[in-house]
């Protein structure tokens, strides 16, 4: 392509004092936090589907955006999606993030046969494959759209027509294929319409077998090709349908652990999809870390106000520094990264929108990142945590925890110390007033 | 006591027709339905703390209930909770209720000591069996209050002082004494303050072991004495914390199951809890049937339109018949039951307020069981349900699920019969309308 | 058109017992209540729209639905329109319903200009008018669809860009002439878009002035070529905006009184949107109804676990029962109706899933209407409301509502009693288990 | 009182560098700021009620705090008033907060008649006169609590019982003189009880009449004493009651004018209370001041994902900012000022606590104010909003607003000019980067 799209073909770093929209503030890549780079902590990925697939659409109209990749300004659907990936990889070096993700359907064309299907996304991970050896670009992780198409409405693995369960498996496969190929570094799988619409035409019991099963056909063949990414199941309360089974994280590990799967897939972790299960993103990612299955991070908010899935790129720092705290005091990403699941307001018209989106996005990520180091190496969080259970490392405490010890030991203990403890204060605006020393 | 506190002694069946405000219109007890007594069936109890025990307080003005047994009008704790009891089994026995719940700080003076505490709860225990044993009503759960005294301010098992721990344990093992003694057909543990305010001052592993050791030594102390009943936990997402860990019905099932208690703790669910944590109340128990840990309900719904836990009497039949319908097509309540863990409206100050608000919601779940049997009887929704999912029952499809196919196979079978599978119809609105015949 | 595209061409009342699913159980057009025929009472109207132009696409996923007139079965735009009007009176007759409701972007092809739209609708609503004349289905209400273009994106009339207003304007103008043309006997305004997504870009003091412009000049054409129906606006809080400027019925109050329109435009109440606004639907109504702006319904309600509009089909008879008693005891519509805004679940893909649905909704409300006519004859909730009230027949609270007092008077008053007034219950259980009876 | 409650007698500013928790980093009261100290700006006061009066309650738990003036430490209720207000004073001045404000009930005890309450607050208002001359601090505002005790649970202006409204018509004025004789900015109106809990006993009309009724003695009053401040009106969506009249500051537009109020009384806005109503707290500032009706604010946050008010002290920072700054942009406050309506976590037990709470808000708001102001002197918000709509001060687009067109027109020129707007981007992620430049 000879034609530029984006105004710009670089972002550089140039300082909190910058006034440059097109320039970064805070995302200084080669900074060194705790002996590692800023770009090898946040490990930013671009989401190829809202930055380039969408239209600029909602329940409520049409498409506003003006892309000369889109149908009614392109009719050869594969010169599109070239024009497409040519666009999308301008954008990921222009920006010089390390990473993007992507769909099947949203870099290949739709074919009228699973075969056709195939052959499109093999021709697409071809050229991929060129233009990351070109730039440098890698994969953060592969997925597959298996809740868009019609064929997909009643759910994909538990879908009550097992055609649709087999049709859904083999994408599956060709999209991890084509992951693997790329050398992407996780495997995602987000059940769309792995939920119900209603209760009354759904067996609760037997769609759990089915997407059981699945996710277990899933491991095993990343086990047999060999596939050393993670395979990580993203969560999501509802919207498409009213009510999605992978709930939030707490719900998703129940999941695992009766399908045998708890030590082999591990979470994507959406912001607005924890807002809208009714909890806070670094619950969720201190839920993920307690019970040992964080992976990755989808950075987009949702609007307080609004009960939808928003998808909005990230820009309260003191929230994002929050949730960076809890990655980091687990020991940081290994193979996830930071997602930007977000898209455009559907009146953000023009390519600079689409830039500016992800600049100012990476600038807030930047921002919190570091203050969640500087929390980390102050260590007033961890001093007050360890003080406020400190009476958990007595003797007799570590007996309860042990195992070693019953109710009426218990009642004997209370009795003969005459127990009646005096409640400590929790200390809950100190230890924000702290966090907001370093935000 | 010499003068009843109701308007009546007695409340009688009279049909249909009645226009008694004291009267059951649907609610007779010996209605044979699918060969079992409908109290049989519905096996209600009254909730003894928002009846007997709360002012009519909230968060923003005080006691508007004028009770004889309260402390204004009463200076002799014990004498006040012989009173209370008193009155609370002639609401009972008016009502006919076969079953009544209590916690122990409803039922006895708060002592100055764990052993006040306890030998109050002694003298009460033998109060209740007395009064049990003159009217035939029983227990259906008690439990412990572990959420309104200032010491358990920041928890019960999972406070960051043993010393609230062992004062917590011991207590529960207190109550489940009294539990056992009055035969009690299950133990409920709701964990109000098992949770957080701020993940600032809260380490979420610790706590959880914590929490899953408390629930082992609940179950050792159970099989030693010999509790034949079922030890239940109430889920609930928030409220009195920000986050409860017993958050909804599939959040608890990954706690038990990561603990090993999934096959000896099954769950207590309210409709209020299951709004709030963005379910319906059919969708929990559904939920609990297909995970095999459903064990008995709180009937008391929230108002749609407010956040917090209303504990209104239910009033709305064509829901509360989906919920029988779940619990009936799972083979109906063993140990559990229908407890009305609501309260009155704080404006409604009057005894026959109280009385009218039970005859009503014990109408509702009356109409709405002989819903959920004439629609069970018909069949028509169980036999959609076979017939949406019949392409299971395929042998291809069986193979799928036994977990003897790979997704290279599925691609193969997929390419082979070049599927591309059709859409079906979901049927919604006609199994809504066919509900909608029943209820 | 030769052949039928629905299974049936009547929907017959059966009464009660009836298992028909494309039949009445209640809905008996010409049974008499309270002097008035059942179909004159709930003035049912079906809405294009959601029936016959969306093709079952939602955020996450496209069109479901099949339909002979839809662009992918049918290229010639006009005959496509003429085609879907065929089959939309064909369900109208069908159904019996006696009126129905349109956008013109539903029923004529989007042209290249502002003239051939103009040329589009005119020869709709030809087509149009010799439908009505032929089937007896009048015309309850028209509307612009001033949301779903592009060139609608940031609002109608408070765009920030004064052609769109002209635009919108011209193009309300044309749909006025059509509903006048057609006998329509309401003119609806829905600002979809007017709202803002931000308030970094928005003037709210200019677009209010913007918006109350164009409302006078509505009213203002109204009066001009004699239109006799009502002007209606639609209340929404949001979606697709983050805020609508209409956000509830009273929110519409404020602004009617504002721009002096207070007796000019009346409200068409959704009980969707009032759900999202956090109120009951017999709130809102109630409310218009005090407010002296009530005029007709959208009858769809919204899932209580979703915070988007949903749409479905209503088929709690309870819930509907209350709305309707709000409207009966306020004397009924006049010029409103029952609009069925409400469209299938996307996996209800049937000819008959779309017929089933409007005949359990119609059901529902028939049902709810006999409910709400039985309270109202009975008496008893007017009665119960006099009494609670009665204190304020009293020569001295009259003369305090008559302005005739003041705090100093009453102070006196106070003192002089030495008032000191004991409250009384609310009885909110009694009265819901009065409704109970009915309902 | 000869010991000091307080750790420390004064809180210095100490800059950003400083970690002392008991300091400011960002309140510097004099520093300049658009020549005006910044304590003119800000204008804090404190709340008496939760600060002194709350015990640290919540529905699910009584008591937590243990303050010296409690009655469980002092029977002597009005030498417990007495300290009280000592310590109140001492918190007022060692945070060096101009105003505070108060309700009767937080200040004297609860009397056997009106008589008593009157004699009492008489009492407390000469102690706090003289405090104040002493101190320096001044009254922001006074209230009367009309919602805690239980005469008024039916509310107090709209209660069926007129002698419940004469009695808090009473309790008004004395509160008024009260405010009145202490010099205070404001009176405040929050009508906790005025709402319904059932449309089923609720005649909306008629208590609408009687809060008008109520509101415009209110107004008269003020005249007739002189009372210079601003009436203020406090809306609120819910909580206690379901409904409450008051919902949001739109609604209570709509009332004022519906009542020929809108010139006399202002709005004091809570941020907790328009999450609670589904907006942004700059949402309903923006409006208020688009409607002339802004008066002051209450600077408490509501938890994101609780739903009842929480009260939380403000802790992020950019959410304040675009408070402050729509409040700067219209010009800043006038008799209102920013009331910590804030509460304390109930595990927060110490007096620093406290005292740290409101040091951290009070820095919250500091770097919030100075931010906001940064904003407003780049000016470029408001420069982008000019260009936005600068195509309103083309002639034909002025000719529009001014009211000397109609539709007819409009169609002319949209025909004539062939309009077919093209959108133009509205740039909310670039706008929303900006804002991150200041926060």
């Amino acid at each position: 392509m000879s034609t530029r799209f984006f105004p710009t073909n670089a972002i550089a770093f140039e300082g909190f004092a910058s006034t440059n929209p097109l320039a970064f503030r805070h995302y200084d890549r080669n900074e060194n936090l705790r002996g590692k780079r800023m770009e090898d902590h946040l490990r930013f990925a671009c989401a190829y589907w809202h930055s380039f697939a969408w239209p600029g659409g909602d329940p409520f109209g049409g498409q506003t955006f003006d892309r000369p990749w889109f149908p009614d300004r392109m009719s050869d659907e594969m010169a599109a999606a070239k024009l497409k990936a040519d666009i999308a990889f301008e954008m990921f070096t222009t920006l010089g993030v390390p990473y993007f993700c992507f769909h099947d359907a949203d870099v290949r064309p739709e074919g009228s046969s699973f075969a056709e299907n195939t052959a499109n996304l093999e021709i697409m991970t071809e050229i991929f494959a060129e233009r990351m050896e070109q730039t440098g670009v890698k994969l953060l992780w592969g997925t597959a759209n298996l809740f868009s198409h019609r064929r997909f409405m009643s759910g994909a693995s538990t879908n009550p027509d097992p055609d649709v369960f087999a049709y859904a498996a083999a994408t599956i496969k060709t999209c991890m294929d084509a992951t693997h190929k790329l050398g992407g570094e996780n495997y995602v799988l987000w059940g769309g319409r792995e939920g119900y619409e209603t209760l009354l035409n759904t067996d609760l019991a037997r769609e759990d077998q089915q997407m059981g099963r699945m996710l277990n056909m899933v491991v095993d063949y990343k086990h047999k090709i060999g596939f050393k990414g993670a395979i990580l199941v993203e969560p999501k309360p509802q919207e498409p349908t009213k009510h999605q089974y992978d709930y939030d994280v707490a719900t998703v590990y129940g999941f695992l652990k009766r399908h045998g799967l708890e030590n082999e897939i591990k979470l994507n972790i959406e912001q607005g999809h924890a807002i809208l299960a009714g909890h806070s993103f670094e619950h969720e990612i201190a839920t993920a870390n307690a019970l040992g299955i964080f992976g990755s991070i989808d950075m987009n908010r949702n609007d307080y106000q609004s009960g939808w899935d928003t998808d909005q790129f990230p820009n309260n720092t003191p929230e994002v520094a929050l949730a960076y705290y809890q990655i980091l005091r687990a020991g940081g990403f290994t193979t996830g990264g930071t997602n930007f699941d977000a898209k455009l307001r559907r009146q953000s018209l023009d390519p600079v929108d689409l830039l500016a989106a992800h600049v100012g996005a990476m600038d807030v990520c930047a921002r919190a990142l570091k203050s969640a180091v500087a929390m980390l190496e102050d260590g007033g969080l961890e001093t007050a945590l360890k003080e406020r259970y400190a009476g958990w490392s007595d003797p007799f405490a570590q007996k309860i925890l042990s195992g070693d010890c019953d109710l009426e030991e218990l009642v004997d203990h209370v009795e003969k110390k005459d127990l009646n403890p005096e409640p400590v204060s929790g200390k809950q605006e100190i230890l924000e007033n702290y966090v907001n020393r370093y935000v």
